[in-house]
């Protein structure tokens, strides 16, 4: 079978990518190609004959229409404009994480074989009473803009998934924490870094009061969610394909107590609380307490707790408790 | 104040201008101009020196850029493909009702003065579980093309309200009854037929089983409905813009009960039921329970019975009982 995944050189999909290709495969069969697209690519791309990267825009219709012809039976989806990024520039947010998404929808429209698709849809698509439990009827109110292009591309899926021109499942991430690496401009990305810059002797801050609550997702959990969803049969999930992914509710305080309680209070004397209006007007509308019945059901998975995510994280960068 | 009604020569659209030029204006002050826009218009529109009437395409960009420079203070955006002629033809359905919605969206966001937007929306955003009551929270879940475009443009109008671009209001609609003329190519269209053509002397069939329960209002009520919404100050709608319209929830075996009331058997023998499976597929899809309890805040109104809505067709009709 052949695998493609679009947005294949960020972090996320890079590690899929491993991933399926230690596995061999998905159920529905034997992994002959995979093809990864992004605009740029590492340059520890893992190494296999099976492997391609493809440099293109993924806004280019040219390009994934080329990309297309190798009738992929399925389809990561990951291609996106980061929330800040996205917030602060809404022509290009707009162009990317819309009109990108909808013109692969249309070009599939077009294949013989309609692929199976996975799109890693957000949590940012809720927004507003962050005192609420959010159910999997509760409304998608979007705050930002990047919450409102997922929410319209979930629709599409569903409608363009009930027509059959693709079999295609939304999956809402919760913040993904830790990620490697550098802080990005997502607005979340404060959430990883006063883990991951501490641990690695570095400073940091975060921008929302430390009572903060967020919902959480580890990278290694998100991956197995991520090719779970690929597995599922869509008879299975039936018309609506939007899933809130499982997390973990966690405020900005606990994550913080558990870091010290792992490591010391010298590492998270590197960190420090620095208001950002910004960052605070979209973070404090993401709604943290949710109730995802239909994916545990469905066998999604989640971490255990903030220690375990933290202790993930120092075993993937290989760094020894001191 | 200058008014525009898009979709101004549709059934509704004259008939909210006519409500407009009697009522002289709205709260935010004297009507001096009212614009209409569609692509064609009916020979009895009304004689006043306020009115004009252009004839043009409403995905047409250049003319509704056109229009949009005498920068009206309201919109109301009742443009649309129906939802039978949207699940035929996707590509005219998301060209109209989505791509024209973000073209308007955009043009506003050029002018120096945001104008407000009524947006006609649909209750068919909702769709799947029927028996299930639908609240205020209930997330969209269409089962129609036309219901999905209606549902990603009410997510537009919140983040282009959002950001300052308009500041619009989205109303979802129920199915209204009873439309006078011809039936159309709304899947909804038989249940205005049922009443309509036996009141005129004129067969009529329905194509879902008569326990079918339907959620509706009358043109009457959504005209008030309309006007009321271009009123309603900003800070008391707050983020999110979007409204579920109150209505009456109402079996096709109840309305024909009182029609039978009101007039006799001998009109009501005109009606039989022909099944019919397209439009069943979308319709047995719509929820017809809901829960407004922020439109009934609102000051949203709707019908008292469906006895009511009969003999307002009919007077309104002249159509005198026997």
């Amino acid at each position: 079978m052949r695998v493609l995944i679009l947005g294949g050189g960020g972090f996320l999909g890079k590690r899929l990518a491993s991933e399926l290709l230690v596995k061999g495969g998905l159920d529905q069969g034997e992994l002959t190609q995979l093809t990864l697209m992004d605009f740029a690519f590492p340059e520890d791309m893992p190494q296999d004959s099976r492997l391609e990267c493809i440099t293109a825009d993924f806004s280019d219709e040219a390009a994934i229409r080329n990309i297309l012809q190798y009738n992929p039976d399925v389809i990561f989806h990951l291609a996106a404009i980061v929330s800040g990024e996205a917030e602060k520039n809404l022509d290009l947010g707009m162009k990317v994480n819309f009109h990108g998404s909808l013109q692969l929808l249309e070009l599939c429209r077009q294949l013989t074989i309609h692929p199976r698709i996975v799109f890693a849809s957000s949590c940012a698509v809720f927004g507003g009473d962050v005192s609420s439990v959010i159910e999997d009827e509760t409304s998608a109110r979007p705050r930002s803009s990047y919450g409102t292009q997922k929410a319209m591309v979930e629709l599409l899926m569903n409608d363009y998934s009930r027509r059959g021109f693709v079999d295609a499942r939304s999956l809402r991430l919760p913040t993904i924490a830790v990620r490697p690496g550098k802080p990005n401009a997502a607005t979340s990305s404060f959430v990883s870094s006063i883990i991951r810059e501490p641990l690695h002797g570095k400073k940091a801050t975060y921008p929302v009061p430390p009572e903060t609550e967020v919902w959480i997702l580890s990278p290694k959990c998100v991956i197995q969610n991520f090719i779970h969803a690929a597995n599922i049969d869509e008879k299975v999930l039936g018309p609506d394909r939007i899933i809130n992914l499982p997390g973990l509710t966690v405020s900005i305080q606990e994550m913080i107590e558990s870091m010290e309680q792992i490591t010391s209070a010298e590492v998270t004397s590197l960190l420090s609380c620095e208001p950002d209006a910004f960052l605070q007007s979209i973070v404090l509308t993401w709604p943290p307490h949710f109730e995802t019945v239909r994916a545990n059901q469905l066998g999604f998975v989640r971490d255990a707790s903030a220690a375990e995510i933290i202790k993930l994280f120092m075993e993937e960068e290989g760094i020894v408790n001191k």
